[in-house]
């Protein structure tokens, strides 16, 4: 199966955003296993950690040499997520393909999470934008809207502001910008009105979903996302990250579960689900104290269950 | 609030679907106290039992009981199972206000379930649909076609057949004809198509859709439903009658979290969701030693959430 035929594509984000909110700290050792076992899945996306300082989150402090390994497999595109120039500086001197950036939507989101205002946040894109395209023009850079969908601080975040800060992203050089539902409080019709406003903004500079399953409605959120047009969706497998006190209340939206739907209804991931399967077993021996989610990994397929490269036609 | 105001039917099926599938034995006094508290939350339809040997499903001995109870609630539609035509005689007699009879489109599963073939099931209803034509013509009969996405004893199941066998229970004589995701098979597009192909076999005696959780796509199946016209949905408290051995892993559809998909997505329901939290207080004291599920009770409604009938317009 080579990346042109796949329908959509599921970047993982969990060896990021799943193993920055847990307190385990999976070594170096795991973490390439693990991403080793996704890759030989078909996942052709991989956040693979975050360039911030050590003493903030220590599971982050080996990101480098994890992008260092991540980069001997073949057509893996190795992204990292930077906060700022500084970790933008050493994510391009790691060799990563591709950056993102964290923008906040909210304006109390934006000061509590990065200590900036948004629009300083976004002079920090600008930066980014500027030092990728004098040093490194090969490193693409996507701007997430943090909280587009609503906030845990300020409750409702006005719909033209999340499409302003895109647009405000890609004036300042980002190559797209997608929508990201940090807090788990997006509902399908919300999640199709903003992304039509945001295509209709940002045309095809129109970036990734990345939804979480907070309330039980991500895979909802991403069907009604990929009924819009999306085809990149951010997942972790897993659903590592999620709340602990809220049974089943996993994080991100799981990449099992969502790759099941996706092959079931005949869009084709380029991602086998059974070897799939097989990648949470260097995830659970990483970070042996925490809970994979998953509900196809328990369930099992369907019997006579067909995925969408077998299909007809 | 009055039910013509409502955009989508949600039919509670928890007292007689989720309490027919655990071990405990709820008494009769806190199944009257929980479907109580379901109606104060504004729910007006309820699957209160079924009429089966009472060897067979203890859990489900006390239904004319419960029946007579819940009759004396304005409003109410009363609701139960019943399998065959004594069933229906014992249902009626109560005083039900609807039947549903459960018939599978897999072959293999009507025989396991029923231990009849589709045929003696199809003249089953005819046999119900003529005594209440005879007895107790206000009663309205619902078939809901089982398996119809699939079964975990043979697998696939034609559509063709699913199709067939509700052409079937509505020439037999059923008022209406919903299909059932039993196995938790079922995908979104395999949804849209199938409700699509009733609506076009059997018009307005088109009935519910009741799709279950257990591979995580519930919602997002009853959203697909949903943009297909379908605005009668069952679901189950909780996710009562869950598989014990995948966290999580809920049977039904959870009432709480579909009441809030469609509620924040400004679709009424007719039920108030902090009300509805409440109802879950008599199902937990009726069954201790069960897990009740639910994504939104656990996380809680997001800050600011305004409910349908608080939109403007």
């Amino acid at each position: 199966m080579n990346s042109a035929s796949i329908d959509v594509l599921i970047s993982e984000v969990g060896p990021r955003d799943g193993l920055q909110s847990i307190k385990s700290i999976m070594p170096t050792e795991e973490k390439n296993a693990w991403i080793d076992a996704l890759y030989k899945a078909g996942v052709r996306e991989i956040e693979v950690g975050s360039f911030v300082p050590a003493k903030l989150l220590p599971q982050m402090a080996d990101t480098a040499e994890v992008v260092r390994h991540a980069k001997t497999l073949p057509g893996l595109t190795v992204m990292a997520l930077v906060p700022n120039l500084r970790g933008a500086q050493a994510a391009i001197e790691a060799g990563v393909h591709k950056l993102t950036i964290p923008v906040s939507a909210s304006a109390a989101h934006s000061l509590a999470n990065v200590r900036k205002t948004r629009e300083e946040m976004i002079e920090e894109v600008q930066k980014i934008a500027q030092y990728r395209k004098e040093f490194a023009p090969e490193v693409k850079v996507e701007a997430g809207i943090a909280t587009a969908f609503g906030c845990t601080i300020q409750g409702l975040v006005p719909e033209d502001e999340v499409i302003w800060m895109a647009e405000q992203a890609i004036n300042a050089g980002a190559d797209e910008s997608g929508l990201s539902d940090t807090t788990g409080y997006a509902n399908p019709a919300q999640i199709k009105r903003l992304f039509r406003r945001l295509k209709a903004a940002i045309g095809s500079k129109a970036g990734a979903a990345h939804l979480h399953n907070t309330r039980g409605l991500g895979l909802a959120n991403c069907l009604a996302a990929y009924e819009e047009g999306v085809t990149s969706f951010d997942s972790s497998m897993g659903g590592l990250g999620g709340c602990p006190y809220a049974p089943g209340a996993s994080g991100n939206v799981v990449t099992e579960d969502l790759v099941f739907m996706f092959e079931a209804m005949g869009i084709k991931t380029g991602i086998n689900l059974d070897l799939l399967f097989e990648a949470r077993k260097p995830l659970q021996a990483g970070v042996p104290s925490e809970i994979i989610y998953g509900m196809v990994p328990e369930a099992g397929a369907p019997k006579g269950f067909m995925p969408a490269t077998q299909w007809g036609g």
